[in-house]
């Protein structure tokens, strides 16, 4: 009997998008890496780099936690890593499990990686995860109507979470340093991989900046893998009511080797968008509309729905 | 084929001293518990608990980690579970097993052993580990000799890290509050076992403790199991010079109703010792004398010297 290798797959984020879309390939693939940003600067993540000069943690324990095994062990567990001390204290809003890998890292020294892999065994994850550099990072952005008196000047926002939350557009953004090592790791696993996902996403501070580490962009534009492009459901906080066709644009304005295969897209999102078709078709990507928000409204996918058009699309 | 049953073996202590139990009990035995002073208010175990009013889990995770698995994931996790982050910030001197701890503490709520049942399983650990009381506990002690210049006022002492570091004379300690709970699943532990095992350890903070919870003091009293008293290779910074006789005295002073099946101790220890075996059979015990130090003439047990000292004991 012939049994079909499941795909090979590489989802590419940061925070709430990556996890979507974790919680989707884990139901059709067990052969998945996610591969994370590492330029949080806020919250428990912030802290913790500034204290111990570490990747930020968060969005890797995010990652981990939403590739977590099924079982009453493997849920408790991921429950338990997401958690936060209460209060205001020294402890205060860290989640445990950032406290764990950022210990691991301290313990086991060099290679942040195995300190991620001990995680990923206790939550018994349906997957690896891997930081997209080795070294933390910044974000800056160029940034328009920063003061609302002088709406076109142009100005600076400095580090992820003032870019995430400034009321200005972002037209483009940068990393700091401007050519980070990429994780090997992630680099082989992009080489090796079938299919990649990027997206979806905080658009500006979880999906472009992967194409910014230069070794990691060269991989992606490189590799044979197809590339499956999955838009948010709606524009969020970050592109502030941009267009599907527009996010396009960003995104090929940060990297303008890049090609892709599928650009996938929710329905409610791309009515009245007359250029997106013709802006995927300039990508050298097939647009695939599906009814992939979440059933509830929230500006989520829903991980089933998106589970069956991502295994639609990859014919498993 | 009639397979005899390993003796249910219960140790009482906190530290290092509980640390060299069971090092030595887990060679003899898979059906062990430790159950831990929490009355620690120093370090890492003082901060977190005056940060989240819990019990303190540094004597409890030190237990653990000595029951770790000796496979290699065991080994890893305890070793990480003992690490300490650097520095001086707000991580700074936390054990990473602490906070892992304390945060399943937090998470989970109610009753503390469900953590340490958590902790254990991902340590594989040979036995289990409960604190001796529900709540977190406060030591004080008598002393004299607070003040050299006035050597026989008596004065108190308050607080575990102080009483154990005193350069006063102690003379007898109690906890505040004098009548705390006992964890319900030490007593009953203590009420099921074949065997007890009193110190080595802090005489006054990690051994006399035990005996000062009323529920559980009564259990060790009550229960139909044999009772061995550890001494310590020799007296340490509480005791201060005291014979391994006035060690037993100490004991009988904060427990009088307390009857001894065996005592051991170390054969340099009761070198001179004219009293010791007298003391010991007004407890109801025989003296045991071996040598159990350890062998690079440090101040503590050697692990598997106790093990077959254990052993032959127990006629296991």
């Amino acid at each position: 009997m012939n049994i079909e290798r499941l795909p090979t797959v590489v989802a590419f984020g940061g925070g709430h998008g990556l996890s979507a879309s974790l919680g989707a390939l884990r139901r059709i693939t067990d052969r998945l890496t996610a591969i994370v940003t590492v330029a949080d600067d806020g919250g428990s993540s912030g802290r913790i780099r500034a204290e111990l000069d570490c990747l930020p943690p968060g969005d890797l324990r995010m990652a981990l936690a939403a590739l977590c095994g099924d079982d009453e062990s493997g849920r408790t567990w991921a429950d338990v890593l997401q958690y936060r001390f209460p209060g205001d204290g020294s402890l205060g809003g860290h989640a445990i499990g950032n406290l764990l890998i950022a210990g691991l890292w301290q313990r086991l020294g060099g290679d942040p990686v195995a300190g991620l892999e001990m995680v990923a065994r206790l939550l018994g994850a349906r997957g690896r995860v891997l930081p997209m550099s080795a070294v933390p990072l910044e974000i800056e952005a160029d940034v328009v109507g920063l003061d609302p008196s002088v709406p076109d000047e142009v100005g600076t926002v400095h580090g992820q979470e003032k870019v995430a939350k400034t009321t200005a557009e972002v037209r483009a953004v940068r990393l700091i340093p401007a050519d980070p090592p990429a994780s090997v790791q992630a680099v082989q696993a992009v080489r090796d991989a079938d299919w990649l996902i990027l997206g979806p996403g905080s658009w500006f501070t979880s999906v472009i900046p992967h194409l910014l580490v230069p070794q990691l962009a060269e991989a992606i534009v490189d590799t044979g893998a197809r590339r499956i492009l999955t838009l948010n459901v709606q524009s969020d906080a970050e592109t502030k009511g941009a267009s599907a066709a527009r996010h396009l644009e960003l995104l090929a304005e940060h990297a303008p080797a890049l090609r892709l295969d599928v650009v996938l897209a929710d329905s409610s999102f791309v009515r009245d968008d007359p250029h997106l078709e013709s802006y995927a078709t300039s990508l050298g990507a097939e647009l695939v509309v599906a009814d992939i928000a979440h059933r509830d409204g929230s500006a989520r996918h829903d991980p089933l729905r998106l589970a069956a058009t991502y295994a639609e699309v990859m014919g498993v």
